[in-house]
């Protein structure tokens, strides 16, 4: 069997024939099938009605409110501009704090909406904002909190909306890995001024490229939507400044349809997950990192720790290991935000120093789960990670060498 | 003949039947058969690389690359998004000139971008932004000029160039109108230091939705690749702050079977814009604008100035009057930018009187051409128009009782 790698040259690293034949990448990459897409996008050219808001459009955002148990759901062309569209919408100004372990774009939303950023450190065991985390950067210049609801779980937005309430600071959520995602009996969709969600094709909910912005607040949701220039998609208000966050039908038509399998995805992720979980559970060195926080997770990711004093070998050196065999793992979120452009050039974070986030930079490792994998490649990556493991001084010694 | 109106309850304003059946609209809105946009995305679905810079997407940057003679040709989201993109790339901070009879979008790009828009007036004319009517704003605090080419036609960017040049400005093209537009023997695309088309459903080539930054500046180039995340896409630059601008396999479908047929499709609107031209010709107060200052025009639109008191009805009756018989005219651009929030409410902007901008706002008419448009709607909307002149002292004071 050509995945059980029993000598170090077994390992494509060094010579062997790789795991997998085809590379095995991170994210949901979930499509409909060519036949279902086809009969959305003939009938959209029936209608001649391509963008702008379109009958696909808006039955996507009807079903996504219900989803979310929310008010408005208002789909944008992309997550980062959704949320460079909330912040404007909600007329912020000065410095808005962002955890920094996050997807850089996070915080670039915040920058290109023309807020300061400022980075607080998320919590060791849960990689969440907390508001143990977040009180030590609460000054009284913050006038925001953009949290981030990590890995198919939450930062616990409670807490946090309690906090913020406390210090008189709008609090909203990055939900870009929220979809289906619920805490306290409630869907993600709700918390804070407003929640927004990433329809991008690694995302729980693909619409190849896409987003939502969720809220509660109807004239909150009449600014966005006149932000994103869907003209007569709702009343008229006066807004700061409108641009193009349209939402095309093409984009609907493969959310809706994922919408349609969505249950089957979060089931299939489920499965893997505790596959992995269990196959990964005997290997001194590798903790898997379950999301928090939630009632019912989706289970987007895979999150592993990896010890290199107890496994043997680096992070980074297990991830090139599994490269060479067409598992494409990741090391999400490294590094920390604070440390890459233009960021890291501010003279208030050069001398930052936020010890979970570079810890978690150094460490977590994201394994293939989605659409794309099957128990039986969770089975032999599981194998493949106790063999290096378990092999992990001859291969050191092997690659030093 | 329904068209033919010889008495004013002809009218459908004034209970007459229609003169078309359906709506007649402003904008090329021109779309492949669907069975050669299907063949194009199941070859997407078979490769399963549905976005960030996928093959179509790059095959698409290089034919226009070579329409526009450019070096690069940048793919966007949108051009609204393409024009933020290029005001960061470019590292601009400041004062920016924009004509204020443009879109709104050109404009507000610069916002988002956190610029300050300062408003020129255009030339009577030709519409266009000129050394004249952009010299009188070009102070020591600004730091660059964002120039349109309108309508098909150009803004003469060589003089722009020169003046510009001369005053150390910035400039850089809104070239949304401009695809496939010659000048000086040479396509728009490579003046100044970056020029933004656009690939909205109703532009001369359409993505649906969709944009191109085109550059000779290969340095420039990396960097707009770089805030565009099309990770491998560009030598890896550093860049004040990234976003998501990516273009999708989808939108790059119908591009390229719409670049197919541009010349089929310029060749109808040149068609339709001299059977108007014709057809309006002997009709007092009515005055077709051809696009200026292009060696070759791709007659995106039908302009034509109303002239209240020889035509007999103003041009907001007239669009009414259109409406009714299911011509979708439009008043492009009305008001002038400097008249629309939030501009208008800048205290620099209350007192701002710009003549030409005002004048063309009230006057200025735009009549259907494009895909949806054939010459005997053209001759059709003609005589409706000639009518309209003919009866305007009836029609008027019917309405008025």
């Amino acid at each position: 069997m050509s995945t059980l790698k029993r000598v170090p040259t077994d390992f494509a690293v060094l010579g062997g024939t790789p795991a997998f034949d085809h590379p095995l990448p991170v994210g949901q990459l979930y499509f409909p099938s060519w036949e279902r897409y086809e009969e959305a996008m003939r009938g959209i050219f029936e209608r001649g009605w391509f963008t702008n808001h379109g009958p696909l459009a808006q039955e996507l955002e009807r079903r996504f409110a219900e989803l979310a148990d929310v008010r408005n759901a208002i789909t944008v062309t992309n997550a980062t501009l959704g949320l460079v569209m909330g912040a404007k919408a909600l007329g912020l100004t000065g410095r808005v704090v962002v955890p920094s372990f996050t997807f850089v774009a996070t915080a670039q939303a915040m920058t290109w909406a023309g807020l300061e950023v400022v980075f607080a450190d998320v919590d060791r065991e849960t990689h969440q904002l907390t508001p143990a985390t977040l009180a030590p950067v609460l000054d009284d210049d913050v006038s925001a909190v953009l949290a981030v609801n990590l890995w198919g779980g939450t930062c616990g937005p409670d807490a946090l909306e309690e906090l913020c309430a406390e210090r008189g600071v709008t609090l909203f959520f990055d939900s870009a890995h929220g979809t289906g995602v619920s805490v306290g009996g409630r869907p993600l969709g709700g918390r804070g001024a407003l929640e927004v969600f990433s329809f991008h094709a690694t995302k729980t909910l693909s619409a190849t490229e896409g987003g939502c912005v969720c809220t509660d607040d109807d004239e909150l949701a009449s600014r966005l939507r006149n932000i994103r220039s869907s003209y007569g998609a709702g009343a008229p208000v006066a807004v700061e400044v409108t641009g193009n966050g349209r939402f095309s039908e093409a984009q609907a038509a493969i959310a809706l349809l994922n919408l349609d399998d969505l249950p089957a995805n979060v089931a299939n992720n489920a499965r893997l997950h505790t596959a992995y979980t269990e196959g990964l559970a005997g290997i001194d060195g590798i903790r898997v990192v379950a999301p928090t926080g939630a009632d019912e997770s989706t289970y987007p990711y895979l999150v592993a720790e990896v010890d290199e004093t107890t496994f043997g070998m680096s992070r980074d050196a297990l991830v090139g290991l599994l490269a060479a065999e067409n598992v494409i793992a990741r090391r999400y979120f490294r590094p920390g935000v604070h440390r890459l452009p233009p960021y890291r050039d501010d003279p208030r974070n050069v001398a930052l120093h936020l010890p979970t986030t570079e810890h978690l930079a150094r460490t977590l490792v994201q394994l293939p789960i989605g659409a794309l994998v099957d128990l039986g490649s969770v089975e032999r990556i599981c194998t493949l990670v106790g063999a290096a493991h378990r092999l992990s001084g001859h291969l050191v010694a092997r690659e030093a060498a």
